[in-house]
């Protein structure tokens, strides 16, 4: 048996085991969990320097680097995020729904684990330990398979926590890690559909839409975002103007950031002009169709792709509409389905937007920059999802859940 | 382009515009569908005996031959179930959650279709139309691709409730069937992940794993029931009977149905041989382990492989545990996570049973043949999931529905 049928096999046992686990054990572990991480942050740092080297000696670029990067202040963040989790209240054993049926039985809707909980992500060492931790909290077994980068500070932060866990009182292997490198290890998992109940991948688009391809076990979509601003040619043109800045400046490299502006044509000479020298003075690069480049000169010409494209970067794209509908339609050619905006005065544009638009996260005069679990109270999120299936927009603990029914009778039998 | 490209992408259209009709057209759409189907008797009945004369050149076998066979009456009671299907709440629209945020963002989570399904089945034409309705009232826009054996019936349904439909107000190609009958055009709509966002299979094992395994739209897995009921020592032993009895021989051909009886070691001797002879006197034939083997002499050796088999027929595996413990186990090795019972009046043995065992529905003192969405008081039934991502046991309309944010705002960005 290879290494990832192996984990595979005990993950699902644990996943058993887990599952009845009391909210107090489970608590009880994340906060040994962060202790730990914490108590042993000399060898983790020391684990992750020989990541960092071999980084370096690969020429990955800073931004990787940055990513991959640990220090005492991140391991403190890193384990606070433990302690957050442990103060969230468990979604396990809710009763969703329950009801009498005509014949006496009584049907209970109880939220239950998903089971496995397979993580394919990057170069990001934290997300193992908060993926380890939001997997914990809801009673799934996780394996974890990161960025082979990352690998030796995965593996140092993965032993510290699945011990910490265990002596707390969590079945063996409910945390593990894929030690393997090699890439057929992660295809391994992703079609280990005997054991693994979901994979939830979470990187760059090219990451996410292999795994889509590949995989036979279920899959959760996340986080490639085309998002919109769409102003309305009644809309307030200083409140416009805030929101567009703020959903393509604030933080340009997240997936809920602006890509594209579209501006209806009655108002585009009035509000283009102004927008485009406050984007220029904070150095956004933009491209437009022929009527913005004809308002300004120092939009360059967008291209068939630059519709489609997530730049997470600072530049935007703008075109100009001539009606919501077309808006409307734009948005759904050429978006992601993730966050989309109108900016609108006006009750039926903006009721026709809504309605219309279909994507995770709508917004009425308010930036995409929202599209977040924390921003959204949902105090923990594993991601943002864009598919439909299951879970869609922020990712909270219930995500990570199913249900079963529980029904209980005196004897009853169909006739 | 190919069929099932064309199809896909009318599909996607349709899937944006059905999601914003009415439920009062919708609904009048339903009724004018079952109209149709009936006044058009003729012209399916013709269709569906090509079938059949094909079907019966081809020796499939008398089961086969009875799901593909359509009468006057087998169409009167697809009509009606359109109807039924307009009776229904509506779920799209509904507010599923909905609150406020600090900064005065008013977040709404609303109930959505999933945009274009894909319904891959075999011989029941019924399934067309029973598909169709179900998606129609869920604002979804249907690609329908039945098995090649009941061609002709599937088409002339399809072109007659779509027809139909659209003539009622629903927005063309809502409801549309692949007519090309090569395997081609199911992999290829399996893979058309740019416009179709979920597909469920209805069939046999090898149907539903071929493809969850080829697939890369996600899948709702569907059916196989290798279910269990376990008496334990503390059970009621005439209710035990009675709910083994109606378990495994009410209708023995369908997923809920048991397969497996787990008894107690110190009731068996007591229990076994009432239970054997009533089986046997209702045709049922049985396989144990040595411990029934010596109780009774006409029952065989139970094979490992007979653990795991799903038999849709009367025969029975029969195997004696040392406690509930045992039992769990054995379920959650063999079982296919279906449906399970206990029987038992012991609280704590119903309460480990209940939790222990991972499966879509629990059942104390009542029989597995319960799970159904009828049953359960859904409304309608698009099949029973055995996945545990999005949704889990009988699936009712919500079934075929997302959720999207609506976030009304004043201004609001992020700082």
């Amino acid at each position: 048996m290879g290494e990832v049928e192996k984990l595979g096999k005990q993950g699902a046992v644990a996943a058993l085991a887990v599952a009845t686990v009391s909210t107090e054990t489970k608590n009880k572990a994340l906060y040994a969990m962060a202790d730990d991480l914490v108590a042993e942050k000399d060898h983790i740092l020391e684990q992750n320097s020989k990541d960092m080297k071999a980084a370096e000696d690969q020429d990955i670029g800073t931004a990787l680097l940055d990513r991959l990067m640990l220090d005492e202040e991140r391991i403190e963040d890193i384990a606070n995020g433990l302690r957050d989790v442990a103060g969230l209240q468990d979604p396990i054993g809710e009763i969703i729904h329950g009801w009498r049926l005509p014949n006496g039985l009584t049907v209970n809707m109880v939220r239950v684990p998903l089971g496995v909980v397979g993580m394919i992500y990057e170069a990001r060492p934290n997300v193992t330990v908060d993926a380890a931790g939001l997997c914990l909290k809801t009673s799934n077994a996780i394996i974890l398979r990161g960025g082979s980068i990352a690998l030796n500070s995965n593996l140092a932060m993965t032993d510290v926590i699945a011990k910490a866990a265990t002596d707390a009182g969590i079945p063996s292997n409910t945390i593990q890690s894929i030690r393997n490198p090699d890439r057929e290890a992660v295809y391994e998992l992703m079609s280990m559909n005997k054991y693994v109940d979901v994979l939830i991948p979470r990187g760059g688009a090219s990451l996410i839409q292999s795994v889509v391809q590949k995989a036979t076990v279920p899959v959760i979509e996340t986080g490639v975002g085309n998002c919109h601003v769409y102003i309305d040619k009644d809309a307030d043109l200083e409140m416009a103007a805030n929101i567009v800045i703020n959903a393509k400046c604030q933080r340009p490299g997240v997936c809920n950031a602006a890509e594209s502006l579209l501006v209806h044509k009655d108002i585009a000479k009035e509000f283009l002009p102004g927008i485009i020298k406050e984007l220029s003075d904070r150095n956004v690069v933009m491209v437009g169709d022929k009527e913005v480049q004809e308002i300004s000169d120092t939009v360059g010409a967008a291209t068939e792709q630059d519709w489609g494209t997530e730049y997470l970067a600072l530049k935007l794209s703008i075109k100009v509409v001539k009606d919501v509908d077309e808006a409307i339609d734009h948005i759904n050619k050429y978006g992601t389905k993730h966050s989309e905006a109108i900016i609108t005065e006006n009750y039926s544009a903006a009721h026709q937007f809504t309605g219309g638009v279909d994507a995770a996260a709508l917004y009425v005069n308010a930036s995409t920059r929202f599209t977040d679990g924390g921003q959204y109270g949902l105090g923990a999120e594993i991601g943002i999802s864009t598919q439909k299936l299951h879970v869609r927009g922020p990712m909270g603990l219930e995500s990570l859940t199913s249900a079963k029914y529980v029904v209980y009778g005196n004897g009853q039998v169909r006739t």
